[in-house]
């Protein structure tokens, strides 16, 4: 099965837009007829959604699943290409984010990971070039290089004399010390010249990459707070960071998991969905909720659970409208503007390698990241909204900045990308936060508005962005909504 | 309510057995009049057994949940003695424990832990006492007695000169290299045997009395695998350990929190339960299950969840009997038989004390753990089999044996404690594995025999011993009852 979204280039076929995924949904609509009024409408079928319409059927509630793709996964899918799965979003999980992990050990998926990092191939495993010129270091140099993103990130975080401990000491309420609010009125920038002094030029421009990496935004446009976030999550050391953030995948992709949740809902019999169907209004009357397709069709349910993303919910018409604090906020939006391209290329030995082209580069970080069945290394490249691309708009352009992460090595079989900034339902890709928006909105993010239950991970107090923060968030509107709908009965006792 | 579990000592009412608990069901017994053939019983109310009983109960079957005892929780369970919460066993858990943080969060009970560790009082937060003379060491020393901590640690995981993470790369995947097997052919005093040399004497002191806090079996019973495990499981670092295995409580106490996943299900009006009913044995007929209790009571159900933990269930009678390899487990079963003994004690500087007295001692590690209402220091301590004491025999020696943990410092004013060596639905604290137990026997440990699926932490394969591997297991074995028992209904489409 075939999406429409994502794009594929070989030298062969040229730029094709739609690529196969697993994550399709096959009838698209199937609407069970005793649903005239659904216990439960969810729109959005990412893991949010997901994990809500799957605890609501199993539930025993009635549930409609609206979705605007034609597939599942929201910002987390996979395409199989000839067997391979590459993967368009969000791809790494750890047996430290325990929402995802449940999931997994639930759906005994446990030993379906693999890692990224592949250190048996190759001879330079990490370059770092801050210009044009080529700068590939040695293999001493490399393990420098590794303390020195570490100790840079370590400067940049230590602003309590324990590494940030004190400041946020539960991860998952990090808002728990007042403090932690001042640092969100910084931006990783100002962060950045606090410590300026103390950093080396090539100590700076790791810490920058690694960064943007993470935001994805800018340097400027970055909360600092959520950075010290992200390393309070990650046990508050580089070596958890690279372990939780961008190194464990599933060996099937992303979308052999999601599948789980929907047949599971499915097979509860209590599932109806309809893809294809993007949602233009949404009126709480009271004693229930209509919304309304761009198509004109309309469904009602007793609750709603919207997992429409921070940076679309605008696009959609809310009656009642929005709460005065929500609309800003999505108004303001998240900043991340992920440019990720995947890269199939000749060469076997760069499968050990990682690089970082930074500033200079339209693509800025890049590992290697798979063996591909045809026996070519599967390179996966990231760039940000610093030096912004569309990468299916001059495919020329995008060829040259993998070229450039590591040249003369990138000989280009094929390119996979998904334009998360272009996509009208995702505006962008994971959730992050510029400088004041979490500790003037979260609250505000999260709070419900009558029948209406906001899920998504743009708002998730634990891993925030992550699908684990999806889940974390699908998990609690369930929970909501079935302890409103199922009141408890009255105990019988036969003694 | 008061429970049967547990003892109390104060000067005033000297030695009583039972002490209060919100764990304690009331009424004791509810049988549904409709439910002669269940859908599932689930013996045991500990955390394994209540997520069962729980998913099973929300998934629309009717369930019967058997308890010995007149509480729910296990091996978890907190007294509470003038609103004030000691834990009997099961206390600590951290967000990085996957099963457990996820109903922690969706029980929005994330704000409601709190820190054991308290270092704002006091002068000397850790004393280390090898001899019966006392040794209380300088601020300076203490730092370096974590540092002492950490480095005999680091020396005892480090088989690959890689902090063990190479034999062990997936925590909730142990065995996934297979060299990690032949490290449970050794003991933690094999181990200790081979990196003897390279040990100070303090390091060795506090290395051991660590490894004996985490089995409380001997030396020579502990298996050095389960002991990687648990490091791998930590993040492979000693900070890690501190942070998951002895910080984070919940500030009601354990029944707190067990008590939800009780209610959920007791709100779906399909939870029938019978406390206070041991088991005799258990006939599996093909077409049913059907128990019987010591009092003759007979039960039937479509499947059964034995949640009986290791060392106990070869006291129960099985027809058909346990398969071989099971058989041979229980028969060697786990060899933790900790002591836990909670004192409140007068000295408000000991809230910051920590302190090790090994190996002389009849208790060899505690923590200031609290502050009382009536503003005494709570201190809980251990102990093991290697020096073992059942503390309701002799409360002179359990009161001396408090003593020598910090002597001077010690005015006890109240004593509280479990005895899990002698209570005859445990037969030990927390599973530790004794080697080449794990090995041998952990997939028979697991498997299912017929209708009857075995769930207990013992055999969880993340966190092993820990809430969080109760949490896992119970949740495996509502999935598998779960898809048996509800089998997919045929897809009913409108369109």
């Amino acid at each position: 099965m075939t999406s429409r979204d994502g794009f594929q280039w070989t030298p062969e076929t040229g730029l094709a837009q739609g690529v196969p995924s697993i994550g399709v949904i096959l009838p698209p609509t199937n609407i069970l007829s005793s649903s005239a009024l659904y216990d439960v409408i969810v729109i959005g079928g990412g893991y949010s959604g997901l994990t809500a319409t799957r605890d609501l059927t199993v539930a025993g509630l009635r549930v409609l699943l609206i979705e605007a793709r034609d597939r599942i996964g929201g910002r987390s899918w996979s395409s199989n290409i000839d067997d391979y799965p590459f993967e368009m979003g969000g791809t790494w999980v750890h047996w430290g984010q325990p929402h995802v992990w449940r999931e997994i050990s639930r759906y005994n998926m446990r030993t379906e990971l693999e890692e990224s990092f592949d250190f048996s191939h190759g001879v330079n495993h990490f370059q770092l070039r801050t210009t044009q010129g080529a700068s590939t270091m040695s293999h001493e140099e490399e393990v420098r290089l590794d303390t020195l993103l570490a100790s840079g990130l370590e400067k940049f975080v230590n602003v309590d004399g324990d590494m940030g401990r004190k400041v946020i000491p539960f991860a998952h309420d990090a808002f728990h010390v007042p403090e932690a609010r001042l640092y969100d009125e910084m931006s990783a920038q100002d962060r950045i010249n606090i410590i300026a002094l103390s950093l080396t030029p090539n100590e700076r421009a790791s810490l920058e990459s690694f960064i943007l990496l993470c935001s994805c935004g800018t340097l400027a446009t970055t909360s600092f707070f959520e950075l010290l976030h992200w390393w309070a999550l990650c046990g508050y050391s580089y070596r958890g960071c690279m372990d939780a953030l961008i190194s464990y995948k599933f060996k099937g992709g992303q979308s052999t998991f999601a599948i789980k949740f929907f047949k599971e809902a499915l097979a509860t019999g209590r599932l109806s969905y309809a893809f294809n169907s993007p949602i233009s209004s949404i009126s709480d009357q009271g004693d229930k909720v209509t919304l309304t397709t761009r198509g004109g069709r309309q469904y009602s349910g007793a609750r709603l659970v919207s997992t429409i993303p921070l940076n679309v919910l605008n696009s959609v018409s809310f009656d009642p409208p929005l709460g005065t604090q929500r609309a800003a906020a999505t108004n303001i939006g998240h900043v991340n503007q992920c440019v990720k391209v995947h890269a199939e290329i000749s060469s076997k030995d760069m499968r050990s390698w990682t690089g970082i082209s930074y500033p200079f580069n339209k693509l800025m970080y890049a590992i290697g990241d798979g063996t591909t069945p045809a026996g070519n290394t599967h390179i996966v490249c990231f760039g940000g909204f610093n030096n912004h691309i569309h990468p299916e708009e001059d495919i020329n352009q995008t060829k040259q900045a993998v070229e450039s992460m590591a040249p003369g090595n990138m000989d280009i079989k094929r390119l996979v990308f998904h334009n998360w900034s272009k996509d009208e339902f995702a505006k962008g890709a994971w959730f992050f936060s510029p400088p004041q928006l979490l500790s003037t909105s979260l609250d505000a993010m999260r709070a419900r508005q009558g029948n209406i239950v906001f899920a998504n991970s743009d708002w998730a107090v634990g891993w925030r962005s992550f699908i684990d923060g999806a889940i974390e968030e699908g998990t609690r509107a369930a929970m909501t909504v079935k302890e409103e709908l199922q009141p408890a009965p009255a105990l019988r006792s036969s003694l």
